[in-house]
């Protein structure tokens, strides 16, 4: 029997010797290495993160102590020791365990988002609440260097820094990178905390040296302890937390389990904000993880990679990059999620990768325009919330071309709630002259993405699914901006919004096997709202437009509004993901619980065409020869 | 003839001699004051900014140089000195001069936007294209150091750290508050870096009675190197931006132009990043604004302060605050404005005032709940934006209970573009869970803030006007949620939205004039749409939404959407603000720009009356006696 089935809970851990915690560590790293590449998931993060969460788990006390992990991919061990490891097995499987702490699975996780840089925020929050109502409970943050990028992160440091009595411990998770490797000035001040030699030797040296300096009056003593200051700053430089007024531990050792045991009980001790510096390295224990430079072990994937969308985005954005010298990347550290390392291969000076920090992303790209260049922003649909004012203040106020590729966009599934972007097409609609795309198939990415770099007054949007691209769908027809798929007759028209275009291919085929005339378009710029497909709508008995967005606002919405603004009383219904958290499965499974399939779509509409007319329509003739029929 | 009417522009600058130069700066202020009382606007940051603009515009050579101010409000001494003099007494008014920088007005100008922390990714930005297109030009931000606070800074601080070849020079304007006092460590660091002494002379001191200590062998040089670093963070520690990788020059006399242009060609001839520490006072050279703890100056109001949206909600607040001792408010950087100023004054421990940093003030709240308090969270509409995915994924998906207060929501006018706040009911929309009320005047602000306070499971969000509350408007029935205000029969359901209501309530006026049964509703929670809502517009004729809001994805659209659903075919026209950004102007004359008044709305709703139902209402009865009036 293995320790890791004695562990039920925390309290388990603290009873175990060093030994059992060494056997444990390894055991965890098996079944870590073993679920994960059957599952997926995230790896590298995970096994890096043992023994900090081993330390965490012993030196304080979850849940009346909150432990937050920030980006909760990094969670997975505090999941085996709180009691999930006999389900770890079910991890990101419908029904079975998240990949990121969730509320509902135990009373020891909190933060149930995977969006970077937040812990030290609801940590700030916790403390203060904790301190308000004179409870006696410690609030550990966990966060990465990467997510330190983040300005959040900042905000937050600011705060808690400035609080002094807080009993708030935040361990940043140092392994040199979030993704690929951290960016900035932060991620250099940080490698020279990491590197210093230990700066007591030389202490000790000038020590006993500055002991023979003559006396020579004040300020003698300011002048040592400024001294001693200096050889701190050069040989263990802590400077930037402590002179935000943060005290610093560090830098430990984030593999040695004691160390870092050692070091939270002086943090806890202390009784106010402390910084514990843990030096991690990602993938630790397994070889082909450790050495990966390219992080494909960062989030693991079980099956083999076909053609996805991503691969069309990248491939065809070099080829913009050849016969454009102004067009430049943008990524906020996603450089091999987005497809962007391709053309950063190619053109490294072209390329800017700013960190965990998508405010900083939109906005300097708004200043790239300004400085004559056409900028192409990678990133992924969920993550452009983050930078929603800067899209629309920075970019769209100021007519800045800017193209943003909205990656993963629509249901994404395993990764959970905070992963599917299906926010996209109903924020961005609010902002004036931006034009938003979605490409059906691999060749319409190819070509709005060409459409979009020409736009250099607005900024413009491309949004694409995760995973593999299906075949093209090619048009029959062209009027204006609109792709006309099918045309078979003028009962419905069906509106297919990107990936959504095959289903409302499928949808038509159901619809033609009852009997009705079926119209397939695709608008390819969803926004604005086309005047061709507006006039279009008049000559139909039901418009349905699909869409792989939320309902509220969406495209649908947006379509019915400019049918109303013209007085064309067409019924229309807007299919959509219904505006609720979308728990993780795969992505057809999710599709199918809310109903985007190309079975209960027809079945709805089927419907709907009875009951708005009934006389003319509650039999439909299976022989198809309807009036107004092709 | 005064000096600064033989200023056409900055060349002009150039060319004065020291005397005239402080002449000058005294002008300006004269004229800053005297305008300023006139048209409103903002007077404290102005009045600091006279001697480092002219600096500014002295040593580089706008426009060729770019001068980037961050939140616009401190540019109007760099509008005077760009050949806007001739038109300054039509700040702020419609067709005049902006609050805030202005492309169209003049070359001279960039960021347009007035949302705080940004100018330093605009001028990464740009730096980073003229480096790529090998162009000569230097880029010159300016900041606050209440814009350090934001995240989005610190974002481009680590990025702007990393590039160690950009022409790029940051000027920190430190006056140690925002709006009111600076919040933060950031702040503590700043008034260390302000306060210490000038370290030359103990440098010297040192450096005299190390000669004569004994040689002792390596590392003696690194020892000695430490030793001056040491001594200067003691006295001078600009350790922070100096460890992120950025040079440091400072503090420098902000309003000692001489000295200011000596850092600033410094600063320029050292070809990397620059952060220059100007230390200045908010209002200086005018007494009453440099004295005013309250901050009444930042931003001066012409007229007499009749009761407002704002103090209604201060004054229920400070009542709820001692009903329930577990409610706490949260403020970004906006104590007075948004009315909590009181609140704190009465509960100092349960007032939190995070800095510029909307972000942070949203997940830190997230946490406050999730320790147990009910945060309110008072914030300007149009600065929500900054948060909008902390509000989705922090604050909804983890169900906590906190309250946003949205002031300045809907058209506000004179400050323009970025400071209208009609995203709010758009963007919210998409959170799911999320429950938002539009009181239409002080007596719902009251009864809507106390429920919303009570929701402990989900985000509540009140949105309200900017300035005046109008007279209570009592309704004469309840169905379910909806406040009935009016009730003459059902031609027409008038839906009035917020402060839209009292224009509804006009409209019908107009309407029952020509003759047509009105009723009039005001749904109070916009946010779900109300099934009673949803059941009343089928007895209508037409169904008019008036919101003071984007008609995008509005709260019109939702209802439309909703009435779709339920298959009621009662035409629907959504009123709201069109989906551009507006020009600043009054309020009044905006909303008369954009069609929202009684007057044009009772035109259009009769039109639309006519059309829809031509038979019966081509011609409306005068005597009002039509079928189904009450």
């Amino acid at each position: 029997m293995g320790v890791l089935e004695t562990v039920g809970g925390p309290a388990d851990l603290k009873k175990l010797t060093n030994q059992q915690l060494t056997d444990l560590a390894a055991e965890i790293r098996d079944v870590l290495v073993e679920t994960v590449s059957r599952t997926g998931g995230h790896l590298g993060p995970n096994l890096g993160m043992v023994e900090i969460t081993l330390a965490m788990h012993r030196v304080f006390d979850s849940p009346r102590d909150r432990l937050v992990f920030d980006v909760g991919h990094q969670a997975y061990v505090h999941k085996l020791v709180t009691g999930r490891a006999p389900k770890f097995d079910t991890l990101r499987q419908q029904g079975g365990l998240s990949g990121y702490p969730s509320h509902a699975e135990s009373e020891h996780d909190i933060i149930e988002n995977s969006h970077a840089s937040t812990a030290l925020s609801y940590a700030d929050g916790l403390a203060k609440a904790y301190r308000l109502n004179k409870e006696d409970r410690h609030v550990v943050a966990l966060i990465g260097d990467g997510g330190l990028t983040g300005g959040m992160a900042w905000e937050a440091l600011n705060n808690i820094a400035a609080a002094k009595d807080l009993k708030l411990v935040i361990i940043v998770n140092d392994n040199g990178r979030s993704y690929s490797d951290t960016v900035g000035g932060l991620a250099t001040h940080l490698t020279t905390l990491r590197t210093n030699p230990r700066y007591e030797k030389v202490l000790d040296l000038i020590k006993k040296n500055l002991g023979r300096t003559p006396y020579v009056g004040p300020p003698m003593y300011e002048v040592l302890h400024g001294i001693k200051k200096g050889l701190k700053d050069m040989l263990a430089p802590q400077g930037m937390f402590e002179d935000l007024g943060l005290k610093y531990v560090g830098p430990v050792a984030g593999h040695d389990r004691e160390a870092m045991e050692d070091a939270l009980r002086s943090a806890k001790a202390f009784g106010g904000p402390v910084i514990v510096h843990a030096v991690t390295k990602k993938g630790f224990g397994y070889a082909a993880a450790e050495q990966d430079e390219e992080d494909n072990f960062h989030q693991v994937r079980p099956a083999n990679k076909p053609r996805g969308w991503t691969d069309v985005f990248s491939d065809e954005l070099i080829k913009i990059g050849h016969r454009r010298p102004d067009v430049v990347a943008v990524t906020a550290a996603m450089l091999h999620p987005t497809g962007l390392a391709a053309f950063a291969d190619e053109f490294p000076d072209r390329t800017f990768d700013v960190g965990i920090a998508e405010q900083h992303a939109v906005t300097s790209a708004a200043g790239l325009a300004m400085g004559g260049l056409h900028p192409v922003v990678a990133i992924y649909a969920t993550f452009l919330n983050r930078a929603f004012d800067q899209v629309l203040m920075d970019v769209a106020l100021h007519k800045c071309g800017v193209t943003f590729a909205l990656d993963r966009a629509g249901v994404t599934g395993d990764d959970g709630p905070s992963h599917n972007g299906m926010w996209d097409m109903s924020i961005l609609q609010v902002v004036p002259g931006l034009r938003l795309a979605a490409p059906r198939d691999g060749k319409r990415v190819q070509e709005l993405l060409n459409e979009a770099v020409e736009v250099d007054d607005a900024p413009t949007v491309l949004r694409y699914s995760k995973g593999e691209v299906g075949p093209d769908i090619e048009a029959i027809d062209r009027i204006g901006q609109l792709d006309v798929l099918k045309r078979t007759g003028d009962d419905v028209l069906l509106v297919g919004i990107g990936a959504m275009a095959a289903t409302a291919m499928d949808v038509a085929d159901r619809l033609e096997a009852h009997g009705f005339g079926v119209t397939v378009v695709d608008p390819r710029w969803v926004k604005p709202v086309a005047p061709e497909l507006v006039e279009l709508a008049e000559d139909f008995k039901l418009v349905a437009t699909i869409e792989d967005n939320g309902r509220a606002g969406g495209c649908g919405s947006m379509i019915a509004q400019a049918v109303r603004d013209a007085g064309i009383e067409t019924p229309i219904r807007d299919f959509g993901i219904p505006q609720e958290f979308l728990q993780h499965a795969k992505r057809a499974a999710v599709l199918q619980e809310i109903g985007l399939t190309g079975q209960e779509l027809a079945r709805e509409i089927t419907e709907l065409l009875s009951e708005h007319h009934g006389d003319a329509l509650n039999a439909p003739d299976p022989a198809g020869d309807r009036p107004g029929n092709a």
